[in-house]
């Protein structure tokens, strides 16, 4: 068989970003307009093709994506899952390898033909968009019970009552300060930034927190969960 | 843009396929020897393209596979990740969306050209497939620390005393008798086979279960792990 020849009708590769972010304590979904068909001008996820020419794997040509068509860097990303049939793109028999990534609103900066939604309020989707985006949710609602993955939502710094009201606008529940910070510690998850405290006006200055090196762009998973 | 033609150098898709199975309380993978180039001969995980004008998704290539080259039908199977990139077939840059299959010794038929190996003995394989293999254990251990996953390596029918074996073969250490029943109570995944006793011997005969059908093809969850 030649190199350069496919022994069955060609598949077509792509990758599919979700992007989340918190807003106003809302998850979000950041879409962006297309340039061209077939969908040409609506609000879609970020993805594109694998340029077999330059990207090391797929997870490379995410991390392309994000960079030219959001304008993000060093988002914590995780790949979600393989979506694949003949009917998700009308081009033909396609699969789309999907990533999520977790990145707090100073990550992202603002970008021509981009825009983020609240999750609740997202609508309609081209492709199987809405199934990626729901298979996203399910992942990172379900990690968050028990590792580190809210913290990617974060800013560099952030106060213990700032984390909590990351995870409790994830999970959708009030969660106990007292066993939240115990799982915290457990997962040896932060370190306090020296010196540095928020001054949260009616309330005393609160220490500021950032995540320790080895769990920058890795989980810490805790044992029993929150 | 033609439909036929690809914007980029094209990227190979196939699946493959990690098949567990148990086998003297040991988990086994299944190996296929390969009948074409490249690494013509060697045994690898069973694999193969997508064919577009037959499969419905991914997951269906990986049926037709199991079915065709290991002679398996109805196995329990779920995606696992996807890897890619130019070196891992010398054939160009590729994709393999990789799942995983548990099954019984039962469902794993004599077949030309397929042989079961010891997790512990695997050796090397062709092209990443000891990372895939990796992966799928990882998976399979974790997964069994808090769902019924391990139950698909089970015959129709099995004792309690033989399901908690196959948990402490998966996961490595005992496990509390009394606490094990507790958590198999708690994901309601079994049901009396009415008048069924297996005869143990030595012991007083011990009553034959079987897997509820919700949870035939898909995962009972327990809330904090076993």
């Amino acid at each position: 068989m030649n190199q350069t020849e496919a022994p069955y009708p060609q598949v077509l590769v792509s990758v599919d970003t979700v992007v989340l972010t918190l807003q106003d304590d809302a998850l979000h979904v950041v879409l962006v307009r297309r340039s061209q068909p077939p969908f040409e001008g609506v609000w879609a996820l970020p993805g594109g093709y694998i340029h077999a020419q330059e990207d090391a794997d797929a997870q490379d040509s995410a991390v392309r994506v994000l960079r030219d068509k959001v304008g993000i860097a060093g988002a914590y990303l995780e790949q979600l899952a393989t979506f694949s049939g003949p009917a998700r793109d009308p081009r033909g028999w396609s699969v789309a390898i999907a990533y999520c990534a977790l990145v707090s609103s100073a990550q992202l900066p603002p970008h021509d033909g981009v825009k983020r939604v609240p999750v609740a309020a997202l609508g309609q989707l081209p492709f199987d968009h809405h199934a990626i985006v729901a298979a996203a949710l399910a992942r990172v609602r379900n990690k968050s019970q028990y590792s580190s993955l809210p913290v990617h939502l974060c800013g560099e710094t952030f106060t213990l009552p700032q984390l909590q009201q990351v995870y409790e606008s994830i999970l959708g529940e009030p969660l106990n300060k007292v066993s939240f910070r115990r799982k915290m510690d457990e997962m040896q998850l932060l370190e306090a930034v020296p010196g540095a405290m928020r001054s949260g006006g009616a309330h005393r200055p609160a220490q500021l927190y950032r995540v320790r090196a080895p769990f920058q762009q890795a989980l810490a998973l805790s044992v029993r969960g929150l």
